[in-house]
């Protein structure tokens, strides 16, 4: 189903020096399926993190926030799947709140050093009794080498694990980069995507780490979209445990800048794989809107193409309608756009100008490129020197079918 | 496939004293099926018309907008279906000015009292000589009673005619409403739908007749959504021959307020028939969101829920999974908006409030109103005491199919 989405084999996963990792089946949702990790980290360790921006944001999410902004050094992440516990009220923020001081008792850590998370149906009471009962097992399992079980322990209609992992060198010391993520639907990301954790041994000051997620998350996750409709437990976050011997206060140091281009592919291949595993995904799209007076409207033209449902099913039948995509970007919100300024490519085959279609433009070239697994459309607006990109999947059979049984 | 839509017979259709309508086949994508339309209208008709905001407007937009400008008497409208004309450039202008031409010198007038519409296939040159070769034929079909025919005759993928008709009394005076519509996807209208055409043989000043048609739409076709997509095409046209004995000037004559009404119902027909045969149609919902600060944000509101995938997909699959409605309500751009104080309805069932699911609710309530063809989603903001409604339908395996196949 999912489209060139590679996953590394256990030799090329890097352990991160201060995670350790266990997973467990609890019965969140299903018997018999990993469905609660836990993320240990080494004292010190510094942790980040971007949040949906949906009002009606999960229980987990409001906790996290709460036990971000008292300060004090985190010591565990908590992931389930099968239960958002998101649209449940009191009883939810009081089973986000069970959730960490019981796994604070077992790690010997306070209540407020651990994050929780969760993934899954909205609206249904967390089987917190399930969920506590089988902590105990996530712990007895931590260590180094469990990432890829991670990845597989925080799916929910994924039909892949996410994992991205890699080894640097800044000056003479290597430095570990691993993470994962989670979402499939219900994607646009407008914080970060539902569920993203990444990790390294490079130690980064509190407010470095801060800045950092944010900037890593507006150029990956806040960049993809699956079907328009932003999660209510979007988290994305990022791990710095200092335990290698390469510490950063600044950026500064020189080391800063290999290190944010390291972590950046890192999130962009996380945020990619959610795309390439999107709901029914049959094709990834890469949306380039260029030549735009400014980010916001070159955001605004590449996320109208991204959502219409026109033009999603052309991708899925690999037809050039492109007249689709440029009525798209004539009903973004752009009051002033000259349309006879604009141009649009399939890849590098150039389709329209001047607002219609261009003259050496030959359906079979289109066609050539819309069969193609992977496609990048290009719209420039001729109105400045701003670009975005945007990535995005087409709507198949395959998407209405998931989301039609999803509770069934 | 079309959710109870209505379709009146021959003989409750009532002509429009001044409107004459020929319906023939030119063969513009199809052969054999009716595809061009003429409406002749009596001397001293007056015309006028909202459209779409699509900046890519199609070339007959654009020569309907120059020609109403003008001041001319409008006598005629032609309509053709199986091509845009959208995204044609120079040639679709002079293609759109060409067929107004034409039909000026077979009816006799300037070719400025001529408005052209076409639907169809975007980025496709208009095929002229066959549009033009075909209307004298159409021209002879010209006859009173050829509603029915030019509402198939102005069709794309919709599977059934729209056609609305009534005649009320104003004072003793008889007075007529007929209309036709037409559109089934790519429908977000941002001025009116793809096409509609209303008319009354009752007479209203230019002014009055064009606030009237900004009202009307307000409260019919823009407040319609099937897909999210703002055609390139959209227009919506109110037709007044004023061969009655009724003539309006103002909104103080007593007689305004029942004609605005019946209009208004036969616009709401028309717009509401288009969601009944929206694309792959299964369902016909009404969302209702009250207790809004601005009728701006309740509008927001029920967008972002008529427009939400997995919404759309929970509807047609009639699952009850009403987390998705408050994730949509959540991510709409109300950045202050608390979500304990909103509610929401599934029919008369009360689904959430302060946030969670209440304590009343039971599954098999939601899933009777899920099951039935025609539901009403109600949201309460508890935020002011303004309210909107919006008409949507929902998104199946059929609008996909519909989609991915158009123009193959």
């Amino acid at each position: 189903m999912a489209v060139n989405l590679h996953i590394p084999s256990e030799t090329d996963i890097h352990p991160v020096a201060g995670v350790d990792i266990g997973v467990t089946s609890a019965g969140i949702n299903q018997p018999d399926r990993p469905d609660l990790t836990v993320l240990s980290l080494s004292r010190h360790s510094q942790v980040a993190g971007v949040f949906t921006r949906n009002r009606f944001c999960a229980a987990p999410v409001q906790v996290c926030q709460i036990h971000l902004a008292a300060g004090s050094d985190v010591r565990a992440l908590v992931v389930n799947t099968g239960n958002a516990n998101a649209g449940t009220g009191e009883s939810g923020l009081h089973a986000a709140q069970q959730t960490c001081s019981e796994l604070a008792r077992l790690l010997n850590v306070r209540p407020q050093q651990v994050l929780p998370f969760s993934t899954g149906v909205i609206l249904e009471p967390l089987p917190i009794d399930r969920l506590t009962a089988a902590l105990p097992q996530a712990v007895n399992e931590l260590g180094p080498d469990n990432w890829l079980q991670a990845a597989h322990g925080i799916m929910t209609t994924d039909t892949q694990p996410k994992i991205t992992s890699q080894q640097i060198m800044l000056g003479d010391e290597p430095v570990a980069i691993t993470g994962i993520s989670k979402g499939a639907g219900m994607i646009r990301p407008n914080m970060a995507t539902m569920l993203g954790f990444l990790a390294t041994d490079a130690g980064l000051s509190p407010d470095l780490l801060q800045d950092t997620v944010r900037l890593l998350a507006n150029r990956s996750f806040n960049r993809i979209t699956v079907d328009g409709d932003t999660s209510t437990n979007d988290a994305f976050m990022l791990v710095a445990t200092g335990q290698s011997n390469v510490q950063i206060q600044s950026v500064a140091d020189p080391r800063y800048a290999p290190l944010f281009e390291a972590l950046l592919e890192a999130s962009r291949d996380l945020a990619q794989k959610i795309v390439r595993d999107a709901e029914g995904a049959t094709k990834f799209i890469t949306i380039q809107v260029t030549e735009a007076a400014t980010a916001d409207e070159a955001l605004e033209v590449a996320y109208t193409i991204a959502h219409s449902p026109l033009v999603k099913t052309a991708f899925y039948a690999s037809d050039p309608n492109l007249g689709r995509i440029l009525c798209a970007v004539g009903y973004a919100d752009i009051p002033d756009l000259d349309v006879a300024q604009t141009r649009l490519w399939l890849d590098d085959v150039l389709v329209a100008a001047k607002g219609e279609r261009h003259a050496d433009y030959r359906e079979e070239d289109g066609q050539r490129v819309m069969q193609q697994q992977e496609i990048t459309v290009t719209v420039a607006l001729g109105r400045g020197d701003q670009s975005e990109t945007v990535y995005t999947s087409d709507l198949s059979h395959d998407y209405v079918t998931i989301n039609a049984d999803y509770r069934t």
